[in-house]
């Protein structure tokens, strides 16, 4: 039997992100750990997509198989033995074609930082600092290029493997709440790397940078035409959307 | 000379609010302890208002006497000696006649929470949980019934020794991403635990529990009328302006 999960974690220096790993801690590894504990079977749990150190989610779908039917009240007894940064919002039975990757139909991330050139703590824990001039209509005229299907191979990290890179953008958006800025993406799926490059070639123009407009940059293909990475910190996968 | 300076910290478990006390350590305490080593002079912080345990501020506003000149990055020096929690955004001369606390003309907080009957580590840091339903219609109607100059007596925390409970609401807003909510309210003051008790107010009112209206609980004068204190987790004071 296919079965669906949601989960929810919460970027922290003891988690090297989703995707299981040789000697270090996961979340998946983690949700295996305790789901073979509650189901007394070992699963494969397979997400979305993955999600790498310093990236949180508010919900992060995945599917496993397992021969039994989930016990009552799988998800309290998950979340009792899963520790605070990881906690499963919701478990069911799926359609036996549904497939966590491939099924998804919209993803949405957000990214917050905020424009300091003093350390502010209290933003510091969910937003990464930038120092200098942000123009936010600048960031405005520019984020607007990013919708709809293009090739962004110019916002995707090398050495990705994948050879399609084409992606549809539905929405995006920035708003600015004193010196926090929370830039929201949702699109049909994104590359390795894609929301932090775009973000960071966003910082870039709106901060004075001499670089091309956003438009011109997804024209060129060219990665060495955008700008900076952003941080991991700031990242959030927000939702995943399915038919 | 009378200087002005801008603090912003975080909620932390290191510290049990802004006002000095025995047997503890907070915000004012450390501030005070690092600035006297950088001026050479002991110094005495008043700032616009305390702030609870588990409050944080993006910015705090305070004033303080002192002999001497401020020495060159006195902003910087006193950041690099301060615990991550606390920075200084900054500090310069004020007029004679300046007071942090009664000079300060709008004072903005913002109170974050989250709808979700099972923890959401991501939100968990900066937000407080609301189990059950929550109905954003019928917040915003009881939402704007707040603005305006009114006897908030209802809102204030039993044993706060003010005799004056007129103050003014400018400015009211919530805001909803997803299950995450922001309210945002300014004024020219606020009694004590007052954002915490008109949020919990809102929540108790949008969740179905058979309170009155904010109107006519703000009527009634009376404290039991209103509901419960929302957790100082999720309360940040965002602003004080003066003329």
């Amino acid at each position: 039997m296919r079965y669906i999960v949601e989960i929810s974690y919460i970027a922290s220096d003891k988690f090297s992100g989703w995707q299981v790993q040789k000697n270090a801690n996961t979340y998946q590894a983690e949700c295996e750990k305790v789901f073979e504990k509650v189901l007394g079977e070992k699963v494969s749990l397979v997400a979305s997509g993955r999600t790498d150190a310093g990236v949180s989610a508010v919900k992060q779908v995945a599917h496993f198989d397992c021969m039994v039917k989930l016990p009552l009240n799988f998800v309290g007894r998950c979340n009792s033995l899963l520790p605070d940064e990881i906690k499963i919002l919701s478990a069911r039975l799926a359609n036996a074609d549904f497939h966590a990757r491939f099924s998804a139909k919209r993803k949405t991330y957000i990214y917050n930082f905020y424009v300091s050139n003093i350390k502010i703590p209290y933003y510091d824990v969910f937003a990464t600092q930038v120092k200098g001039n942000f123009d936010l209509n600048i960031a405005q005229q520019n984020l607007k290029q990013l919708l709809g299907e293009h090739n962004f191979k110019c916002f995707c990290a090398s050495g990705s493997g994948v050879d399609d890179y084409v992606r549809k953008i539905y929405n995006v958006s920035l708003t600015q709440n004193g010196c926090l800025f929370t830039f929201k993406i949702t699109g049909n799926g994104f590359l390795y790397n894609m929301v932090r490059i775009i973000v960071g070639t966003l910082i870039d123009i709106s901060s004075g940078k001499n670089l091309q407009s956003v438009k011109d940059i997804i024209s060129s293909e060219d990665r060495t035409k955008a700008g900076k990475t952003a941080p991991a910190k700031g990242l959030t996968l927000l939702n995943v959307e399915y038919d």
